[in-house]
Order: C-alpha cells, then structure tokens, then sequence
C-alpha cells in the first residue's frame, strides 16, 4: 500500500492512497463518524458491481445515502449536478457533510463539482472505477462539466480530501474501457519516462501490472497538481498532452468519441507538430504510432469529421488565450514542453495528415 | 477616495476603492485592455439608470456586452447562472475574459458565481449600487444562489479582483431600498461599535454622511474576511448577526420579505437571546428595537409567521452543524460574541415574544 500526502497552498491538504486492499484500510485514513450526513454518488454501471461493497467498507452503512446517475458522458451536465445538490438538501445535509463519488471521470467531475458548490464547499472523497480516472481524472481537482457543447467548459478547482486508487476496480472493467484508459496512461510514458513506455509495450492489457501502473501515473499527476494547483505555471499543462484536439473531436462527435480515443488522436497530431517545431524524430513519432496501435486505439480521425471544424473549436478550448492555443509538444519520448506556439498553417497540416 | 489592498491567503489579493468618484478613476485601477473580453451583468433596475455611463468609465466601451437579467430574489436561481454562462460562452470568453457585476445583492452573488465557475474561474469586479451591496454583500466573495428553497444553499468563496464602492448610486435608490440596506448598516453599528451607531441616529436617511457610513461597514467587513476567508474561525460569523433568524424569514415568505427586514427581525430575536444568554440590559435592548423604528424597520415577525417553522427551518441554515445553529450574541452594543449555542426553549421564547 502506498500513501501519500499532499501539501497544497491554495487549498487543504489531501492524501492519495494506492494499492490492492486500500479501500478495505479506508477507515483508518478517514473519519467517517465525524461527519453528520454521507452520501455516496455512483453511476448505473458501477452501482451493481461494487456499490454495497464499497459502503460497507466504510464500517458505517446504515447511514449512507446512495445516488445513482446514468452513466455516460451526457450525465456530465447541468441536470445531473442539480439532481445531486437536491439530494443532498433533502437529506438536510450541513457543511459537515460528506460526499463520496465512486465512478469513472464523469462521476467524479460532476460529484466533485456538487461538492464544490453545495453551501460554498464540502469535503469529498474520490474512489475512481476506471482506468481513466485511476490514472488522471479523480486526481487534482478538476471539477466540472459540459456546456453546451463545450467540454468541462464550467467548474471549479476544488480538491477532495482522499483519493483512494485501488486496481481491484479493473476486475469488471470492460475491455473497451481499458483500452480507452490506456490513451491517458500511454500519455504519462511519452511526457515523462520513456522507460515507463517500455513497461507497458512489453505487456499486454491480460498481463499489465496494473498496481505499478496506476501508482506510476497517479503519483505523477498529484506531484505535478501540487506544483501547480491551478494550471498558472504551466506545470500542470504537461498532462494536457493531447487533449486540446482530443476534446475538441470529443464536442464534434457530440461525445461519441471517447475521451480515450479523443486524446490517442490528439496525441498523434501533437507528435506531428513536435516534429515539424521541436525536431521529434520521425523514428520516434512512429514509435507513438505503433504503442497506440498496440493497446487498439485510433490513430485516425473519426470518419466525416472535418479539420476546419476543429480547428474552429479549438479557438473556443478553455485554456485558449484570445483564441490562442499554447500547446505541450516533445522535444522527444519523456521529454515534454508546454506553452509552445504554433502557426495555424502547421496544426492545419498535422491535423490532415490524419484523415484517414 | 480610499484605497485598500487586501492580502488574502487562499486566494489572489484584491483591492476595495471607496469614495465619490471611484468610478471615474476605476481605469487607473484596472488594466481593461489586458482582458481579451468584458461582459458587465446588471439588472433590469439599474440598466436604465447608470449602464451605459458605467461603461463609458471603462474607456473601453466598445467591446464591452451587457446581461440584463430582471431585479429581484427570483433571479438568484440556476437559470440565471445558466444564462450568464451561455452569454460568456456565445462571446467565445476565455480564460483572460472578465465578468463584471453592476447591481446590488442579487447580481452581484449570481454574477460573481458565474465568474467562479465559467472555466474553472475567471476574473470578475464587483461594483454594487445599493446600499446592501455597497456595504456587506459586495465584500467578501461569497457568491451563490438560492436553491429548492433555500437561501445562499448552492455557491462558492470567490473573491473579485476589485470592489469598487461610489456612494454616487444611492441618487437613484428607491427610499424602500435604503431602509432596507440600513438593517445591515445598524448591524455593524451594533457588533463593532457603539459610536458608530451614534453617528446613525444623528441623522436621517436624507442627511446621512454615506461616504463615511460606506467606509466604515466596506472596511469593516473586508478586514474580517482577510483574516477569516472561509468562514473557519468564527470571525466572519460576526456580520452574520441576525442573518440565521433572518434568513428563514426570507425563505418562509417565499422571498417576498426583502432581506433587511429579515435581518432586523433576525437582530431583535438575537437581542432577546443576548440578554437570557449573556445579560444584555433591558435598556441596550430596547435602544436596538427604537434606531431600527427609527430607520423605518420592522421589530415583528410577519403576519401569519409560525415560530415553529421558523425554528424547523434553522436546522437547515447553511452554517448548522448536525442540526445546531450557533449564534452571535451580543454582550452589550458594540461587542459581539460568535459561536454561542441557545437551548431550543429560549431561541422559541424569543420568537415568541415578537409576535406582533
């Protein structure tokens, strides 16, 4: 079992614990009797896997409220964050409160953003299902949710007080899930470590050692989140890789893209133009190509979806500064570097490279 | 014209301009053309009246889009979020936009939480013109809407970069709406010191000093949120004096008694407590009751009001811990003691004694 604590300026501190048997030590790292009310917020696929489980884990389950979402991106909405906050009202509950979201990224973002809001902020506790958000989302802080057709367009940054990342989730997670997790894991490799990346091409999804995996990418992240809480010094920028793109054919797909997916390709586009301005080798650009396709993820854009139409939406990408976007390319494997401008001619040309 | 700059631990420092004038100097203060888009949120009250010189003082006018929203409590609901962050999104807003709030309570708390959420944060300024606004509620970012019925139950701590209080815009404030702002001007009168509570009943409302009474109760409030951001010390429970009573009031009457009225109510009830819990004298207490009839406030409770349901209903209050309120008292006029607990007979009994 692995713990970690986390110190942060602009927020409480918080603790990350990873591990197989982490969420059975659950109730020594957190005081569930402390708080007056508890509500455990989960989605419809998760709820019949691990629910009752989960809360009995919490060595307090006669009192904790469960609500149960749709799953899928489109309860990452307004709707969804009102139907928790009535929730929460309904059963009276205080500023001592607890919220705990047990999900993939769309719980998490949209519980801890309920949590964020509800009488100015209560304290929450994230259990991510996912490989996703085992490995990126359920860690940092970003809440959030869609907007009118814009991703995670509003939230808040807003740091839950426990994260707990234990791979036992992985057991029901469908292939495809995995597979969709693996474009944010693939992510950590090419940023940081090139010999991570060799870690997970020398293994497939049967054999991956998911423990060492999560622990690698999660304790990433936090270390980065810690640096940079609020994405101001650039920091936190790096784990951004591939997602500017990838959210924006997420939006185009109205959503039927999947995230995972979303970033595999924008990662593509992004070692397209790390060649083109930081020199990427175009032996290692295939490199990322072969991992992709490795762990089955795209390398193309989706059928019909047209580059003008990207690279309109990608003017309106909430990091875009006057309609500017800074990007983290590579210089090469492990070695990225964010805030880079670049001329709209060269993203036009990376992103038809890839029509397929 | 008074100047401040405040230093906030959690968050980014902000600045308070006091004083005749404010307005016009406002440029100095600010560098509008550092943000790539400005949308001012107003109402459909205050429009008409000061609008269009307000953005005229920004010397920036051509690029800046009003949000009319229709005045009153009603509009501090989702919908109205919703609407503002539509308009921020259809502007294509990034990051480096800036959101800013020209209204009283109501505007400003919707306003200022559209801010705190649209991209995770952007930056916004408060510049309230009623008398509530210009003394209490446009100080301190706390931001939020009232939600299925419940006043300040859905929102966020997020401080504006700058509030700009000009006295300038009581001309146009309807005689209703000072007697309304006056509860909160008597309450720091009453917490904090008696002399300034003398300088109040020297005058009326036609000949008071504003720019000193605004100075007194902005300065006030903006030191005690320095020291107390989130509201975790007890200190900035202070200005909640008669809020908790009065803001049931304001929820039972579905909002139809404006919040001053609750407040004075709220601040009679506390008086009545403050002598059984911490021996107020008589004579103290029947001084608040007369500069509150002076100031054309109501000392009752509401016509048909049940005690019962206002007490039901302060379990819910935002600040309760499982179900218990902790009060501000007072020992005498000009000293406040939060965190107070009041056995249930005596919070009935002093409601009790103000039915009319």
């Amino acid at each position: 079992m692995i713990i970690r604590n986390y110190h942060l300026t602009q927020s409480h501190d918080w603790s990350l614990l990873i591990g197989k048997g982490a969420l059975g030590v659950l109730p020594r790292h957190i005081s569930f009797r402390d708080y007056s009310s508890i509500v455990i917020a989960t989605d419809d696929n998760v709820a019949p896997c691990w629910l009752s489980m989960v809360i009995k884990s919490f060595g307090k389950s006669g009192s904790v409220l469960p609500i149960i979402i749709p799953h899928g991106e489109r309860s990452k909405c307004m709707q969804t964050v009102e139907s928790i906050l009535a929730s929460l009202q309904s059963v009276g509950m205080g500023r001592d409160g607890l919220l705990i979201a047990l999900g993939g990224g769309v719980v998490g973002d949209v519980t801890g953003f309920a949590a964020s809001i509800y009488k100015r902020g209560i304290d929450y506790i994230q259990i991510p299902t996912s490989l996703i958000a085992l490995t990126d989302s359920a860690i940092g802080g970003k809440t959030g949710i869609d907007f009118v057709e814009s991703k995670n367009s509003v939230g808040t940054f807003y740091q839950p007080r426990l994260v707990v990342c234990d791979p036992m989730f992985l057991k029901t997670l469908p292939r495809r899930e995995l597979v969709n997790g693996m474009a944010e894991v693939i992510k950590y490799g090419l940023i940081t470590d090139e010999k991570f990346l060799g870690l997970l091409t020398s293994h497939t999804l049967d054999d991956m050692p998911w423990e060492r995996v999560i622990d690698f990418c999660a304790t990433y992240k936090a270390d980065i989140v810690a640096r940079d809480e609020r994405d101001t010094l650039g920091l936190r920028a790096l784990v951004n890789f591939g997602h500017t793109v990838g959210h924006a054919i997420e939006a185009l797909s109205r959503y039927r893209v999947p995230h995972g997916h979303g970033v595999a390709i924008g990662m593509m586009v992004a070692a397209r133009m790390s060649s083109q301005v930081l020199g990427l080798s175009e032996f290692e650009r295939e490199k990322i190509e072969f991992v992709l396709h490795q762990f089955g993820l795209p390398t193309r854009l989706p059928k019909g979806m047209n580059v003008n139409a990207i690279i309109q939406k990608l003017g309106t990408d909430k990091k875009a500064r006057a309609g500017k976007v800074k990007w983290v390319l590579l210089k090469k494997i492990g070695k990225a570097v964010p805030g880079i401008e670049v001329p709209g001619k060269v993203v036009k040309k990376a992103l038809e490279c890839l029509y397929d």
